[in-house]
């Protein structure tokens, strides 16, 4: 195997290889296919070891005071050796957001497009990660080898610019790796998807397919990106008079250069709101993916030199994060905008599963304030829709396929397209976490599982908060709690102080003073209760008391708050 | 003015009456026109006060721990002498859920269509509050009588059966109160909207229309009730050896009764599994309103004695509630059924906004053990869309518009459908909770405001869980808390015991101990601060000692646990 990392444009010795050898290659999902984020598979033969993507994920609603969620890779940090790179789809969050804190574990050379890699800079800069982590840009039709692996990157479109599938080329057989992607004839910018390329990949012989399933659920086809820009110039010509606000996902860079070209079209400045805007535009602007014309970007300061006709800013918050600049405007609390009547304020997006209420919530504010609110027909998907998926299916023709990207049943959807498309059922690999499979022109089957799953990151903290902290937090959310306090003198148990009864979320404590002082009348007869019965062990005291109290503010109120008994002890 | 309350089938002296005085009436939002649930709505004129509805709401994501949520009738029992009743035009929970909280302090008596009337005393039931209600149950067509008010039910359509809108028959004119309604030509239990009766009054004038909004930004019209019913036949006829599971909302009785009668046509039996799917499938089972072929249901014990293609069973579960009887049958947790690869699972149902996640997870789960779930077309909604409010405007002309049910946004669309149907936009009237629209044939105009909003239910207290408790369980959910006990001596302050620390939901304290042993000296140096400046007030010492561990733990971990202090004193 040549373990030198090296990019070639030619097909040559590793593809031809690995026809001539009859032999298996692992496929293992880490971060699992079965939800959404934490998007990161490994792929394994011989002593080589790479690794497609290495996504985050967002706590679900019962993760209470969780940050992010990222994949546990102790698989990967025990066969460090083997590792030989991170290749990269697309420079989306669940598909790049965990890069930063599984460096620190796993330190191994990125590749990716030029504007994903651009994108992983600005995150690892954030991390000061810049310096001790390889990165190397790769065009579309490059391929690198890595270790026993070549792999090919190829044209795809979606929701960001410069999307690749992978042809990962393996002594065991072609692997096609779609990453997240949309068939799209008429893109914003660039070319439409490399067909051509998963037609020559099919008729050579490909093992495998793992495909994009989020839409497969969806019939027909996705809409071209380019049909939204359409719609741009028919809302900015029936609101020539008002100012014009566009959230949409920073990362959307095609998106962003189609509300430009409307802009210049109606003769209106433009100003760029909400830091992750600000810096994806930088970032394309600098490597040529977006075109914006001179002097048409504004600073937020210049906003007042020009009239609302002649504005329109482009700012995050599609999706209603608290914190983002568009939530800002519509709870009056940002800094330069302020929003009137007159607005007119689009939507360009659909809100992500979870989001649905968030978004609402800022639409209503927004309305409230007076502004026209538009959220309809202003966004396409950026994944493929049925029809597409089985376009890919009959261009590789694949022996396996492996649906991935999607909730489970999404998955199973896409499972039910391969099955139409031909593929044998067993040959269907709807994986979980850790699962690996191995792979052979005979045939394919799980021969094993490796840790894999979640790992909570809160604030600092990676790992630190598990699910007995959560189940605390989930307790205390619900019905606050009640802290009990008695000194005792050691030996004889005699209460010198207390019981002193603290609460927190649990009633108005002013309101409830009869309530208190109630417990507290609980609580003394329960400590002479110990005493009579000589219980002196202190656990046996607490569970006496948190069982007593428990069952009397069960009693009086239906709620159960966390009891937590303190004894403290002087001679 | 006629105190006594009667019902009438003619068109009498108030209706007359009212157009010959120029008088006003005023219109009194209780629950909030601007949120889903809490529909409430308080007509008052001379001495008499009617209200329609008395919805309940359900928390929003950081009311932590709360039930549920009524509406603030401070007004209601400030004026209870004028209170004549509660007119209530159909069953659905954010119509008639705050009854029983409310009828304790507003015991008025309440009218309403017969199978209203009878969900209406299941939950009277539950609440003990049987004997003490007055309630009458009026036909569509029927008027009653309360105060200066005559009220006229009206035949609709909803999603539940029996729904109304009223003619509300006052001295300053007749104001026509959709409630929920769609216009269903086909229905499947009854007659179709009585359209004819609604352009009878407006010939006659009708003064103000309020109508509901909620489907108000969807274009066109709603589908029938029946086209769901084709469905399930199209669904039974291809998994003719699949046992069938069907969730929908259990108030749907004409759903319910298309289920049936799809189990009907290919044999099977029926199951009624859920609590509130039993409870209505009784109610509406004695009243008539649902018919189910003798021996067709079936206990769920007897489930084993049928094979699965003989086999429907009506669930509920649809919105994903995690202890409804599909989602313990998604967990493998339901006492009877087990999910197996050969059922047929339909959602009859969507999700109500923020209810998506919950459903996709108990979908995911079905999946997983091999079910297929069906989860597309196999719903209508219950709500008028754009074209049929446009012809509850035509049919009934009003003066004045106030659109109701609904977030804002959606008022706000039906706001622009009144006002794309010639109302004045003057005399459209977009409410917040509590403000006193006053209305003549003159003019229409906000007159005050009167208490209203939102009082917060958790176990059994009402109203004794605000702000602060909120705000405390927001924080304790996030970060968990921090207790540091420490007892002093009186008068010398010297520590006799502590400083002991108890954390709970922050980190695992085990794998944090260091990080506990310095906090713990953090302490012992704040409390040897405090000597040192002779600092013996408690709180004082209480905040040096939240300040400095703050600090010490953002530092080192980047959260902000809730720090309680307690101190205790032993002489």
């Amino acid at each position: 195997m040549n373990e030198k990392q090296k990019t070639s444009k030619s097909e040559t010795k590793s593809e031809k290889k690995s026809n001539n050898n009859v032999k298996s290659v692992k496929i293992i999902p880490l971060g699992g296919l079965e939800k959404i984020g934490m998007n990161i598979t490994a792929f394994e033969c011989d002593n080589s070891i790479i690794v497609v993507d290495c996504g985050i994920s967002f706590p679900e609603d019962d993760m209470l005071g969780i940050d992010s969620v990222i994949p546990d890779v102790t698989y990967l940090k025990e066969n460090i050796d083997k590792v030989k790179g991170f290749v990269i789809t697309h420079g989306h969050e669940d598909h790049i957001g965990a890069l930063p804190y599984i460096l620190k574990e796993v330190n191994v050379p990125i590749y990716a497009t030029r504007l994903t890699i651009g994108i992983i800079e600005n995150k690892l800069k954030e991390h000061n990660m810049l310096q001790t982590t390889k990165r190397k840009a790769i065009k579309h039709g490059q391929s690198i080898n890595l270790g026993c692996f070549r792999i090919e990157f190829i044209k795809t479109n979606h929701s960001i610019a410069d999307s690749a599938a992978f042809a990962i080329f393996s002594p065991a057989g072609t692997i096609v790796h779609t990453g997240d992607f949309k068939i799209d004839f008429t893109p914003v910018y660039g070319e439409p998807i490399d067909l051509q390329r998963f037609g020559e990949l099919g008729k050579k012989g490909v093992l495998a397919l793992l495909s994009d399933s989020t839409n497969a659920v969806r019939p027909g086809y996705t809409m071209s990106e380019r049909s939204v820009g359409k719609t741009f110039d028919q809302i900015f010509s029936e609101n020539k008079k008002n100012r014009i606000i566009v959230a949409t996902f920073a990362s959307n860079v095609d998106r962003v250069q189609q509300i430009v070209n409307s802009a210049d079209k109606y003769g209106r400045k433009v100003v760029v709101e909400g830091r992750s805007m600000k810096n994806i535009v930088a970032t394309a602007s600098e490597l040529g993916y977006l075109d914006i014309p001179d002097n048409m970007l504004i600073d937020i300061e210049q906003l007042n030199n020009y009239p609302d006709d002649k504005i329109v800013v482009i700012t995050t918050g599609s999706q209603g994060e608290s914190m983002a600049a568009l939530s800002r405007m519509s709870a009056n609390i940002h800094r330069k905008i302020s929003i009137k009547p007159s607005d007119t304020i689009i939507f360009s997006s659909t809100p992500v599963p979870g989001n649905e209420k968030a978004v609402s919530k800022v639409i209503n504010e927004l309305s409230m304030k007076g502004a026209q609110v538009i959220y309809q027909d202003t966004h396409v998907s950026g994944h493929a829709c049925e029809e597409e998926i089985k376009l890919i299916y009959a261009l590789t023709r694949p022996k396996y396929a492996i649906p991935v990207h999607g909730e489970y049943r999404h998955l199973k959807a896409n499972a039910q397209i391969a099955e139409t498309m031909g593929l044998e059922r067993q040959n269907i690999f709807l994986l979980e976490s850790g699962e690996v499979l191995e792979l052979s022109k005979e045939e394919g089957k799980v021969v094993g599982k490796v840790p894999a799953g979640e790992i909570y990151v809160d604030g600092l903290g990676v790992g630190d908060v598990g699910n007995i902290v959560l189940r605390d937090r989930q307790q205390l959310s619900e019905n606050g709690l009640i802290i009990i306090v008695v000194t005792l003198e050691r030996g004889s148990n005699e209460v010198l102080s207390g019981p002193d009864i603290v609460s927190r979320g649990f009633v108005y404590v002013r309101e409830s003073e009869d309530l208190m002082d109630e417990a507290k009348d609980v609580v003394r007869s329960t400590l002479d209760k110990c005493q009579r019965k000589n219980i002196t062990d202190w656990s046996k005291m607490k569970n006496e008391i948190k069982d007593s109290l428990g069952n009397f503010l069960w009693r009086k109120t239906k709620r159960r708050p966390m009891i937590l008994p303190i004894i403290m002890e002087v001679k």
